[in-house]
C-alpha cells in the first residue's frame, strides 16, 4: 500500500488548527476530503506538527497511505485542484517507506516567529506576524535566547493543557535575526512542548521590552514555574517552516 | 492654514484603489473620513500616487490642511484609531510648508511588484504577490530590463485609458533581485503612466518566459505598440515603496 509524504503550505488565519475538530474547519480536515475527492479513497492524514488555529506553514510535512498507485504528479495537481479556494496547498509529494511516519519518524522541527516592532497597527502583514507596539532591546534578546538551546525542563514555557509526560527537551538552536522593524525568532528541536515556541517568544519579548531581565531566563527555566515566563506570543505570528527526517 | 504630510501603508486588497469613487471604499475617502471625524473638518486628502484597486502601499504620501492646531501624536494617534478595523495606518505625520503638495512636488516615486514563481498556488501571500507558474529565467530579465531605463516614450507600456497628454517619461531605475522562488522587480521615476509599471513588469514576465526575446524590448518601445509589449500584471502584486521631495 503506497505511502506518500507531502509538504504543505497553508494560512492557518481561518483553520481551528492542524487537527481535526468539531468546531470548524481544519488542515487536516481539508486535505482528508482533498485526498478522498480524486481517489474515493477515505484517509487518514498525519501531520508532524499539531498547528494550534492561526500558526502558518510553510513546510509542515504530513503523510497517508492509499490503495491505489497514482502519478505523483497526478496526485499533487489533484489534491490541489480539490483544495481550491482555501489556502492551503501542497508543495511537494513523494512515496515514502511504508513505515514513514511524519509525526514519529521526525528528527527536526524549525519554527520562525515573526515580530513587527513598530508603533502603528499592522495592515499587509496583519494576521501574519506580531506587532509589538513597544521598542525593543534586540541585543538583550539575542543574548537571553540562547540560554533556551540544549537539554533542559522546560516545563515554565508549557501549556497548562500540555499533555506531554515529560517537560524534558533538548532545542537546538534559537537564533534571533531583524531587518530594520522585522525580529525573526528561530527555534528548532526534534519535538516541543504545547505552545512552547509561543511562550519562549513571549518571554523574549518581555525580556526586549525590560521587563524580565536578560540573565534571569536561566533562573525562570530552573524554577520550573510557568507564571514565571512571559505571556504565550499570539499564534498569527508563528510559522512551521521545515520538519527533517 | 497648517499642512501636514502623511506617510500612508495599506492593503489594497479591498479597496476600489486610491481615489475617491462612487463603485466602493476608497483609501482617499477613508482618510477624509478619520481626518474628519478627529478634527470635525472637512479635508481633502490628496495622494501621491492613484494606486489601482488591489495595489498595496508600503509609502504612499499625502498631504492635507486642517484650521485647528494639533499635537503631531495627536494626529496620528487619532487617525489611526478612526481608521480600525480598515487595513490602513498612518505610519508618520509630520507639518509641512504651505505650498507642499503631495502630488505635485513629489521628485521621485518607487515601486515594488513581487513574483512568486512557482507551479502551486498561493496561500499566506495570496493577494500580496503575482504567482506565476512557468518557471522564469531571471538573467534575460534583468538584462532586459535595463532598457527601460532612462527617457523614451513609454506609449506601448500605457493603459488604454491612460489620460496623459504625454507618453514621454524618465525611468530613473529598473531592477530585478531574486531570493529563492521570489522576484521582486523595482521601478523608480518621478512619475509614472496609467499601468506603466505593470505593463512592465507584465512585458518582463513573457521575457522570463521566452515568449519575448530580451533584445526586443528595444524595438518593442521604439514601436509605441501597446499590443508588442506583455500583458498587464496583476494589481495584487505591485507596493507603492516610497516617494521622495
Amino acid at each position: 500500500m503506497p505511502n506518500y509524504k507531502i509538504i504543505v503550505e497553508y494560512d492557518g488565519t481561518k483553520f481551528v488548527g492542524w487537527q481535526k475538530q468539531e468546531n470548524g474547519q481544519s488542515i487536516q480536515e481539508a486535505l482528508e476530503n482533498s485526498v478522498k475527492k480524486f481517489s474515493s479513497e477515505v484517509v487518514n492524514v498525519y501531520g508532524a506538527g499539531r498547528t494550534d488555529s492561526g500558526v502558518h506553514s510553510k513546510g509542515q510535512v504530513a503523510h497517508f497511505k492509499i490503495n491505489k498507485n497514482f502519478p505523483l504528479k497526478k496526485i499533487i495537481g489533484a489534491i490541489n485542484q480539490h483544495l481550491k479556494p482555501l489556502p492551503i496547498v501542497v508543495l511537494k509529494v513523494q512515496e515514502v517507506d511504508e513505515n514513514f511516519h511524519a509525526r514519529f519518524s521526525a528528527k527536526l522541527r524549525s519554527y520562525k516567529y515573526c515580530i513587527i516592532n513598530r508603533n502603528v497597527p499592522l495592515t499587509i502583514n496583519k494576521n501574519h506576524a506580531w506587532c509589538v507596539f513597544k521598542k525593543l532591546n534586540i541585543e538583550d534578546m539575542k543574548y537571553a535566547a540562547k540560554f533556551f538551546e540544549g537539554k533542559h525542563d522546560f516545563n515554565a514555557f508549557r501549556s497548562i493543557d500540555c499533555q506531554s509526560s515529560t517537560s524534558i527537551k533538548t532545542i537546538k538552536s534559537c537564533t534571533i535575526e531583524n531587518n530594520q522593524d522585522e525580529i525573526y525568532i528561530k527555534v528548532s528541536a526534534k519535538s516541543f512542548l504545547h505552545s512552547q515556541v509561543r511562550i519562549i517568544v513571549g518571554t523574549l519579548v518581555q525580556v526586549g521590552k525590560g521587563k524580565i531581565m536578560k540573565d534571569d531566563i536561566k533562573k525562570i527555566i530552573k524554577n520550573k514555574d510557568r507564571k514565571r515566563a512571559g505571556p504565550t506570543a499570539p499564534a498569527h505570528g508563528l510559522y512551521l517552516m521545515k520538519v527533517e527526517y
